[in-house]
């Protein structure tokens, strides 16, 4: 089976700074229609910041789609015209304030593709060094730095409720059991 | 410090079967304003339905979001006045026909909490029983049954593609280990 979708026609609701929605009229591969409401996003990354001390850097920031506070890794949206990799450079330096000496590919994945093109690009980044944050005007955040299991076991008991955080977290933790197993 | 963000007046863009749309103008901590556009979701639950075989039953589907078939774990929107666990029983049944004799909650974690109120809610199911496949009318999908540790490795290797998959597969393998050291 080869399944497929066959756009009929499209409204474009909105298009704004952060997503763009779009209903779309679909023939389904069994010929039935129907709709499929879709929120264009351009992509993030999402980085693991990993220091010579065994320590994440995470960001606490408000989140109003949460209503609360959540714990999560640095991370950002693609500019126009960045690859992924030059976006996790950018971010590493603005969120946490320190350049990455390695940035190494985790993994990409469509946070919720049901209705969301949002593909968010993994990393972890090491050789760490020193450099100024420089938020973006709409961000508030504090960075807190987190021994690595530490931030592991947060993932497995609930208190880090971010899927690109955890997703994050525990693929870097299969990366490095391999690397020293 | 505890950041927070205080509304001033709400643009609500659409309403639909999926997602609603806001643009929310908002008075950050520090007093500035700004605009957060926010994705409204009702939430969803995804499954890890593990044989006694050691198999973990997947749904391979387009999705037009992507672009193209993905391999997922069975998930599912919440109906409204629905518990997660209610879902899960649900969808478990519809999407794979199974049902769980155990249904333990691996995490619950928020798909993409800068702009998108979904929160997904994951389950090991075991147990397992025959029932019979019952989709969403507009769903078209094929149950794919993988051994544990396959799975797993196509978290790894990229071939798997869906961020609720790639976490629920390491929650439940991390669960598993530690049920089993």
């Amino acid at each position: 089976m080869s399944a497929s979708e066959t756009i009929l026609g499209t409204d474009t609701i909105y298009e704004g700074r952060t997503v763009t929605l779009k209903v779309h009229q679909v023939r389904l591969e069994d010929g039935r229609e129907s709709n499929r409401e879709i929120v264009e996003h351009r992509g993030a990354v999402a980085i693991v910041p990993l220091t010579a001390d065994g320590e994440v850097l995470m960001v606490r920031q408000f989140r109003l789609a949460a209503g609360g506070e959540l714990l999560e890794i640095p991370a950002g949206t693609l500019d126009p015209g960045e690859s992924p990799r030059q976006t996790a450079e950018r971010e590493i330096e603005e969120e946490v304030g320190r350049r990455a000496g390695s940035l190494e590919e985790l993994g990409a994945f469509y946070v919720s593709p049901g209705f969301c093109t949002e593909m968010i690009h993994a990393y972890l980044a090491t050789d760490l060094t020193e450099s100024a944050q420089n938020l973006d005007e709409d961000e508030v955040v504090e960075v807190v730095a987190l021994p690595f299991e530490e931030a592991l076991a947060r993932c497995l008991d609930g208190r880090i409720q971010d899927a690109k955080t955890i997703t994050g977290l525990l693929l870097a933790a299969e990366r490095i059991r391999k690397a020293s197993p």
